[in-house]
C-alpha cells in the first residue's frame, strides 16, 4: 500500500497535443502482460533527458544518450518492461538498436530519431523479435488520451501507477503538463529501474529545455531514496512539443518560471509517488536540510539521514531514536562541522518540534512529544547546519520487515 | 547466533606483562550488570589510539584525543557500558573528565594519565556518581588473567563476547598480544560504538606504535560494516608494555614485520568477530576488490557491494542475484571505469566461480553454480576491476528480517 498516494483518474491526465501513446502485450517476460509502450511525437516536438551515472548503464540508456547526442529530431520513445537489457554486452546493444529500427520502420523515420528504455530483470537478453512483433498493435492502440494506460503499462513490481497532470495559463494560453514514472526503489528487487516521462505542448527551446530536465531532475528524481542503489537504466525525459501556440526561448521569457515550477511540481509529485511506493514503505519522509555552505552539502546530509538503516527502522518503529539522526548528521562527511551550532526539528500531523541543539538534546524536548510525531505517516526531518544559507531535500520512506521479505524472496 | 565465531576459552587468553584488568557492577544503567572496566597499566607502558571520525563524537572520544594529544603516560583506561556519554554537550565532557579524576584518586595518578571509554545509549546523562562509586571495587578486583571477563564486561546488545590472543617468538623471546572488542553494527541500535583494545608486551617506540594502531585499523575495523553508520564512539586502542623485554624502535628492527603482521591478525579477528555477530547475521561475506588504481577506489566499491540493502538481502536469501553486484559496482563513483574490463567471482564451500565477465553474465556461468555458493555460511565476493594493481578489502554480513526486528523493537 502506497503511503498517502493514489493514481489519478484517467481524465484527471490531460493529454498533450503533439503526444500519443500506444500499448500492447509483447510477451517480453510473461504471457498476458501490457509491457510494450509506444510514445509517438508529432513534429517539431523537442526533448531532452537526462539518465543513470551507473558506469553500468543499460544499453538502451547508451542509446538514448548516443540519440540525443546527434541532436536529430526525436518522433517516438520506446518502453518495454520484464527485461532490463542491462549487463548484457554488445548483444545487448544491438537488441536495443533493432527496437528502434523496428519502430522506424512503422512510423517512417530513422532509426536515431527513436529513443529506447527496458526496465526489468538484469542480465538476461531481450527478446528483440517478440517485441518488435508488438509494435504494430502499439501503433494501431496510438491515442492522446492513453497516459493513464500508459502509467499502468511501464510498472513492474509497483504497486500503484504513478502520473501527474497541470494545467496552466500563461499570456492567455493554456499550457499542459503531465507526465508518468515507474519504480518502487532506486533499484526494484533486481528489476532494474526508476523511469519518468513527462510532456508539455509548450514550445521550448532546445538549451532552455536541457536545462529545465536537469533542474526538474535536481528537485525530484535526485532527491528521492528507497534504499540507495542506484539503477542502471534510470531515465528521465521531458518532451516539449509547441503546440500549444506559445514559445519560450530563454530563461528571462514572460511566464517561463510559472511554466518552470510547474514542470518542477509535476516532476516532484511522480518522484514522490516512487517513494510513497517504496518497497515496504509506511511512512513518507521528507529530509529538509538547511543553512548549509552550498547545496551538495546539504543534500550529503540528507542521504545520510536518508540512507541509515538505523534511522529507517526507527521511523517505522514509531521511535523518536534521535541519537541515530544525530550520528548520521556526524557522520555525512562535513569534517568542518560545528555540531553545537545544529538544529534538529520534527515535524508531523501539524506541529513541529525542537528536538536537538548545541550538540545534545533540546532542553524543551519531551520524549512524548517526538513519540506522538514519528505516530504519524507524513514526517518532515528539518535540519539547521548553522553555516550558511543553502538548502537541499531527500524524500525517502522507512525501512520495514516486507522490505526484506519483499527483496529476499523475489526471484526464490 | 554469530556466524561461525566463539569466544575463546579464559585460558586461551594470554595475559600481557604489565596489564591488569578490573571488573564490578556499578549499575550505570541497569542492575546486576558488570558494566564498569578498569585497565590498570604499570609505567613504562605507550598507547596509541584511533577514533570515530563522526562530528557527534562523544565527550569521552574528546577527552581520549586531548589526553593522548598531550603526550604524557597513560597509566589506564576506563570503560563503562550502558550510557555512550554522547550527545551530551559540555556537562558530558565533565562528566568523562570525573570519570578520570576518580581513577586518578584511586591509583595515584593525574586526570590526564586515563582514557575514558563509554558505550550504550545516546542523549541520556551519564550518572559519573554510581560510576565513580564502583571504582573501588573495579581496583580491588584488577589481574592479569582478567581478559575474558572484560570481553563480558564491556559487551551492550552484543550476543558473545568477542577475544583474542597470540604468542609470536622473536629473537629468542616471546612476545603475547591480546586483546578484546564490542560491538554488533557500526552503530547498535542506538546502543552507540565498536571499541577495540589491544595490548602487547612488546616495547614499541611512540612514532612506530601510533603507525601500528593506524595500519592494524585500517586492515581490520576500518574494513567492517554492518549497516553503514558511524558511531559515535568507535575507538581502537593499542598499549605496548615493553615488559617482553624486546624494543622494536623503527618499523625495520629484525622482527617488526613479525609482529605487525601478528597484531594486524589479531585486529581482523576482533573485527570480523564483530560482524559475525553483526545484527541478524546469518552470512559473513568478504568482499575482495583488485585490479584497482588505488587502495580509496577498491573500498570504494567494496563499501557500495556491502552497504547495498539489495545485494545483503540476496545473501539472507541465498539468491546469486548477480545483476545487484554488478550494479552497486557501477554505481560506486568510478567515473572513468571500464566495465568491460570487470570480471566478478563468487567464492565459498571450497570452491570460485567466474559469474560476470566483459559486461554481463560470464557465458561459462551457470545459475545452480552461484546457488550452490550463496548457500554457504562464509562467502567470499572478488571483484577484479581490471585497471591497476590495488586491492582492498571489506568484511560484512547479510540483511535479514531480524535487522529489522532487532532495530525497530529496541526502546519500545
Amino acid at each position: 500500500m502506497p503511503v498517502n498516494y493514489a493514481t489519478p483518474a484517467p481524465d484527471a491526465l490531460f493529454p498533450v497535443a503533439g503526444v500519443r501513446l500506444g500499448i500492447a502485450e509483447a510477451g517480453i517476460r510473461k504471457a498476458d502482460r501490457r509491457d510494450l509502450t509506444l510514445i509517438a511525437l508529432d513534429p517539431g516536438c523537442r526533448v531532452a533527458g537526462v539518465f543513470t551515472e551507473n558506469r553500468f548503464c543499460a544499453a538502451p540508456v547508451q542509446l538514448c544518450r548516443r540519440h540525443l547526442d546527434l541532436g536529430g529530431e526525436i518522433r517516438a520513445l520506446v518502453i518495454n518492461t520484464g527485461i532490463a537489457n542491462a549487463g548484457t554486452g554488445e548483444l545487448g546493444v544491438q537488441a536495443a538498436w533493432q527496437t528502434c529500427s523496428g519502430v522506424g520502420r512503422l512510423l517512417g523515420i530513422e532509426e536515431r530519431q527513436v529513443l529506447p528504455f527496458s526496465t526489468g530483470v538484469i542480465l538476461e537478453p531481450l527478446p528483440v523479435d517478440r517485441l518488435v512483433a508488438g509494435l504494430p498493435r502499439c501503433v494501431d492502440d496510438l491515442r492522446a488520451e492513453h497516459w493513464h494506460a500508459a502509467a499502468h503499462a511501464i510498472m513492474t513490481t509497483d504497486t500503484v501507477a504513478k502520473a501527474a497532470s497541470r494545467r496552466i495559463e500563461v499570456d492567455g494560453r493554456t499550457i499542459t503538463i503531465t507526465g508518468i514514472s515507474k519504480g518502487a526503489g532506486m533499484i526494484k528487487p533486481n528489476m532494474a529501474t526508476m523511469l519518468g516521462f513527462m510532456a508539455t505542448d509548450a514550445g521550448i527551446a532546445a538549451p532552455l529545455l536541457q536545462q529545465l530536465v536537469r533542474e526538474a531532475a535536481d528537485e525530484s528524481f535526485n532527491c528521492i531514496t528507497v534504499d540507495g542503489d542506484t539503477s542502471t537504466n534510470d531515465s528521465f525525459v521531458l518532451i516539449a512539443t509547441g503546440q500549444a501556440g506559445i514559445e519560450f526561448a530563454a530563461a528571462d521569457a514572460p511566464g517561463y518560471d510559472r511554466l518552470r515550477e510547474a514542470v518542477i511540481a509535476v516532476a516532484v509529485e511522480l518522484a514522490q509517488a516512487i517513494v510513497r511506493d517504496g518497497e515496504g514503505a509506511t511512512k513518507f519522509m521528507s529530509i529538509v536540510i538547511e543553512g548549509g555552505k552550498d547545496r551538495e552539502e546539504c543534500k550529503r546530509v540528507g542521504y545520510a539521514i536518508g540512507h541509515s538503516p538505523l534511522v529507517k527502522t526507527a521511523f517505522f518503529a514509531s521511535d523518536p531514536n534521535l541519537g541515530r539522526i544525530l550520528a548520521a548528521i556526524g557522520y555525512a562527511g562535513i569534517r568542518d562541522l560545528d555540531v553545537n551550532g545544529v538544529r534538529v526539528w520534527l515535524a508531523g500531523g501539524g506541529e513541529e518540534i525542537l528536538v536537538a541543539e548545541q550538540g545534545g538534546r533540546a532542553a524543551s524536548y519531551r520524549e512524548e512529544d517526538g513519540a506522538r510525531v514519528m505516530r504519524q505517516a507524513e514526517i518532515t526531518v528539518r535540519v539547521d547546519l548553522g553555516r550558511g544559507t543553502a538548502r537541499g531535500c531527500v524524500y525517502t520512506c522507512d525501512f520495514s520487515y516486507d522490505y526484506v521479505k519483499i527483496n529476499a524472496d523475489y526471484r526464490s
